[in-house]
């Protein structure tokens, strides 16, 4: 009996939630079609129908973060400061969704420092996020929210320190649980207000 | 004729050079017996003579990292204010050598993230470090150049900006030389000299 389309599409999300379990317990290091198809419950075989090469399993991993990222929910909670507020908060691993999220973007910079390609495609995902935080920036200074100044530069440190508090949350949860990195960013937003 | 000590010594030496030249170009990912040898221009049983295993290997990686990093030259311009903005200077990567050292730093997390006792040691030399950033911080208070306030928030602030400027610099050289990302240090250390 031919497999229906339903049945494909449903082997695909399958295909895609092992690879997601796969890499956010053992990261890119970790992924290969051996795990992915263990997670799978599959044979080897069948993975390389999807993936002929490894860089094709790294290429799929990659898009699929990407999409998992942009589909996530996000925070509404005002314009302004506050819709920065909710973009940095959207980034931090304040749950354990979010923490796999970021445990998975952070084992991808490995792979990706090691690939011209895919380094430059990080390079552009990251300089878009900053475009949208600049966004945000401009908007808090247009509501006298933010003092005056480049907001491009305001939402490139902005995002410098996201990740690094992304890293440090990730090495360390016990010493920075979702409450201290609440803090840690609302200080930082608060030294933003100050005129200086 | 049996070996003399030096040429152990120049041995190991030699092996780690090509550990670190693997690092540097492909990291963590890419570090294997096999790319050890061929950058050694070794044979890859020479190599199990110091390896046994993929993990001895890892761990010998790590631990090169950090003898490196702490062997590394350090910037001693002043005290307080300029001691604390010495010690972020040191981590950026702002020197070929900083951005090969940095490279490999990033490329480490994802090793380090699927094993818990990489994790934990990661997460303690992270905890080091933002305590000796803390005493920087104490010592810049204690001189009236930073406001009062909890020095070890102000170091794992500073520690988390200065983690994800390297994470941008290292994705986007173009978008961050090392002018922009003195930039964005010293304005990130401006706005903490605020009171607020």
């Amino acid at each position: 009996m031919p497999r229906s389309k339903g049945d494909h599409e449903a082997r695909r999300r399958d295909v895609s939630e092992a690879v997601w379990q796969v890499l956010a317990a053992r990261g890119f290091t970790g992924l290969t079609l051996r795990t992915v198809a263990a997670e799978l419950g599959a044979t080897t075989g069948l993975l390389t129908h999807y993936f002929p090469t490894k860089r094709a399993l790294v290429e799929y991993a990659l898009d699929l973060l990407e999409q998992r990222t942009v589909s996530r929910p996000r925070r509404h909670s005002g314009e302004g400061l506050a819709a920065l507020r909710d973009a940095l908060l959207d980034i931090l691993p304040l749950t354990p969704e979010a923490t796999d999220s970021n445990r998975i973007w952070v084992s991808s910079w490995d792979a990706a420092l090691a690939d011209p390609d895919l380094s430059t495609e990080h390079a552009r995902r990251y300089a878009a996020g900053r475009d949208r935080l600049t966004e945000r920036v401009a908007a808090a200074q247009d509501l006298g929210e933010l003092p005056g100044g480049d907001p491009a530069q305001v939402a490139a440190a902005a995002q410098a320190f996201v990740l690094g508090l992304v890293v440090q949350a990730l090495f360390d949860p016990a010493a920075f649980p979702p409450r201290r990195q609440i803090e840690l960013l609302d200080a930082y937003l608060a030294t933003l207000t100050a005129p200086h």
